[in-house]
């Protein structure tokens, strides 16, 4: 991406001095209008919570045919407030998967991209420049781009990320502070993605209600398949219930292998 | 442990040469009897329920005062098994918290033990010399030693260990095949202690049910919550749990970071 010209907003000055001894863009700007003055791409990184206003502040300052996208975890209501950017603006979301618990700029990886799965979300109608646009800007970026509409990436992203991470804060909080002292890495792998921040996912949780709450019941459900297997001392069926979760995991794994997504 | 010699027992021809191909032990046998003739120290390291065969098969070999111990992550249930041992033997549980999903001598590692947690345990009566020389061996093995006694043991471990596999294995269960190929970082470290052998935890969940039924009930509890605050779209609840699970967790890093048991 030679030639781009990087422009950031921040709302803490903090943040912005950090952005520019880390050189991580061209300028940074304190005023949300300026930011966005001139750009052919606008990406919203901010908690998903902010994003209704942000559409509002920036729409009188987009030029025409801007790009405006997100990297948000639900997509549903961000397309929905997206209704209100100008029409020469094109909103399609975007979903790179991937980071970490950790926040801050400090934590900023050029290699974070590499071999991520990125979704990007739009309806029916779609611009097809912005579309080509957004998907070369992922794939420059190291990303496998995939593409669906928002309500089939909610439905998705509740149950391989926002419901593992109920899960692992629920797990958290069903153990005492004393006990988890004696905790082993596997312990603590389980649990890793609880350390997250919680204004984030509670965003995430609150824009995803539905989803959230149908995989948290099939997850109940399943929690109950076991202990009713346990009950009956159905050692056979607590086998084939644990034996289920791993070859089931041993596929995810063989096909991740196979797309180099993850490495031997 | 220099001078010491390591007597190894495998019931699989191709375990027993692998064995002797990676130097794991001077010698290794398929007789069981004749594996422990003589020893002052024998460790289990078969299934759970492979201990109370064991106890009644080597007894007739064992000289007097020999220390018998397992590596196995359940207590009760082998404390008693053990009364059938001569009573010159000395049974102490050990439990030394390390390893991985993994299995098979291809995944040893000599530095496995490294700062790990070991807990033995024993009730009130505990021969003083026996647990001298299972305190060393833990010790120069690289472990931080903890004592108490096997039902406190199994109610610790159920928490911090057994409880997030049966979690970790609802989790995958919980969702399609299909869907598990978006996952990303966050689901993998999630779930990956539900790729361990089915048969060694289908024998840990059953011998200690009562303990890992009270996980789930609590895990159940809190995931419904959660799911009770999603309902009333509470974000203040939601926040606040997830935020508890976070800050919990953030103490037990920072406990393990000052016992340098994790490097930061």
């Amino acid at each position: 991406m030679g030639g781009v010209r990087v422009v950031g907003w921040g709302h803490r000055r903090q943040t912005r001095e950090k952005a520019r001894e880390q050189g991580l863009c061209d300028d940074i700007f304190e005023d949300i209008g300026q930011s966005v003055e001139g750009a052919d791409l606008v990406i919203l990184a901010s908690p998903i919570g902010t994003f209704e206003e942000i559409f509002k502040k920036i729409g009188g300052y987009l030029g025409g045919e801007t790009v405006v996208t997100d990297v948000g975890s639900t997509k549903v209501l961000p397309h929905k407030w997206a209704k209100k950017l100008p029409r020469t603006a094109h909103y399609i979301g975007s979903h790179p998967i991937a980071g970490s618990e950790q926040r801050g700029l400090e934590f900023a990886r050029d290699d974070l991209f590499e071999k991520a799965n990125c979704i990007l979300t739009y309806g029916k109608k779609v611009d097809a420049a912005a579309l080509k646009l957004l998907r070369q800007f992922w794939r420059e970026l190291g990303c496998d781009v995939y593409e669906m509409g928002p309500a089939r990436h909610d439905r998705l992203l509740a149950n391989v990320s926002h419901l593992p991470h109920v899960a692992a804060a629920a797990l958290v909080n069903a153990s005492a502070d004393e006990d988890l002292k004696m905790a082993g890495k596997g312990f603590m792998d389980t649990s890793r993605i609880a350390s997250g921040p919680a204004n984030i996912w509670t965003d995430i949780v609150t824009t995803n209600p539905e989803n959230i709450c149908g995989g948290i019941d099939r997850l109940v459900g399943e929690l109950n398949k076991i202990k009713a297997a346990i009950l009956k001392k159905d050692a056979k069926r607590i086998g084939s219930l644990l034996e289920k979760a791993r070859a089931k995991r041993s596929k995810m794994i063989e096909f991740k292998l196979k797309k180099k997504e993850i490495l031997s």
